[in-house]
């Protein structure tokens, strides 16, 4: 952008580049679609952010995030609220939703142990789930299958040993469409360790 | 997404997914570090938006976006005016400006030439750019080295033809950095082709 142009447009294209998965680059192409579909991109955009803003709350049960607290997934009584599967994110929450495999409520943990990052236990909503887990049958801990993820499974499954529920974690292995070929040692060892009889 | 989330989020992950660069899983990452910094970023991104939508029109003379027009550049007499620079995009303006090697006026013709997809000389700003080549001395064409750029350019050159203008054209060849083994053999033959003594 030169030093002339707009500080208007400037302000935009740094906020642009700020959200994950566009760079400086990007969040200039990004201004300029802006503001060339102004009213068709620009300004619904402008008002679904405000939307949002004023809208969207955590839920003060799970740590969803919804227009309503408790959230939607935490009110529905369809739902199983004797199961609770522990994600890191709410983009994980989504993600399972998504997949439509789980009836049950969630906890959100807001992130994963991680010593280099000074994620405590303390940082994550881990007393929460622990309270929470006193009242449920079953917990999935679905974290990632990274370092991190999986040292915060441990953690959770020595904690919730005090709870005496049943605690489980998602299956490691080959993934569906994925090629042997192309997968690391220790998804490979993973899967043929927890094969399983035809 | 889960069906029972907040309308207002998937509103906002549908509309990011409109911005180049960004598919449906950034788009839903995106609205997630939206909601997540609230006051750090999704409400200056809203005012940012609304700033802009408000703030920021085309430059009558050149096509350029700014918040005035004639804009900064057309404006600026310390630029030379009886240099035009032809672009495309305003994108392509802004990388010229960031490359700080032109000193002289813009004229964005807002495409290039496409049979494939009905861009006639009539929906871009050739007609204006005609009448302005006529009070200059130099007309740069600096359409990007593609099959539609270059088309673009050659019928410009013939239609300036008829003012009597030198129309010159940014050199093809090595970029700077570029390693020879990873070039094309278009670019490497332009290179070849417009060699030059040390």
């Amino acid at each position: 952008m030169s030093s002339q142009a707009g500080s208007e447009i400037e302000r935009l294209v740094q906020l642009l580049a700020k959200l994950p998965g566009l760079g400086p680059r990007s969040a200039r192409r990004a201004a300029l679609a802006l503001l060339k579909k102004r009213e068709a991109l620009l300004e619904p955009l402008a008002l679904a952010l405000r939307d949002a803003a004023s809208a969207i709350r955590v839920c003060e049960t799970c740590g969803n995030l919804d227009t309503i607290s408790p959230c939607a997934l935490c009110r529905d009584p369809r739902r199983d609220a004797s199961l609770l599967c522990v994600v890191e994110d709410v983009a994980d929450l989504w993600a399972l939703e998504r997949a439509n495999v789980f009836r049950g409520r969630y906890h959100v943990l807001g992130g994963a142990l991680s010593a280099l990052d000074g994620v405590t236990p303390e940082r994550l909503s881990v007393a929460p789930l622990l309270e929470r887990a006193r009242h449920v049958s079953e917990v999935v801990l679905a974290m990632n299958a990274t370092v991190e993820g999986q040292t915060t499974a441990h953690y959770l499954m020595d904690a919730l040993a005090t709870c005496g529920v049943k605690v489980t974690r998602l299956a490691h292995g080959v993934p569906v469409g994925g090629e042997l070929d192309y997968l690391d040692e220790g998804t490979l060892s993973a899967a043929f360790r927890a094969r399983r009889p035809l």
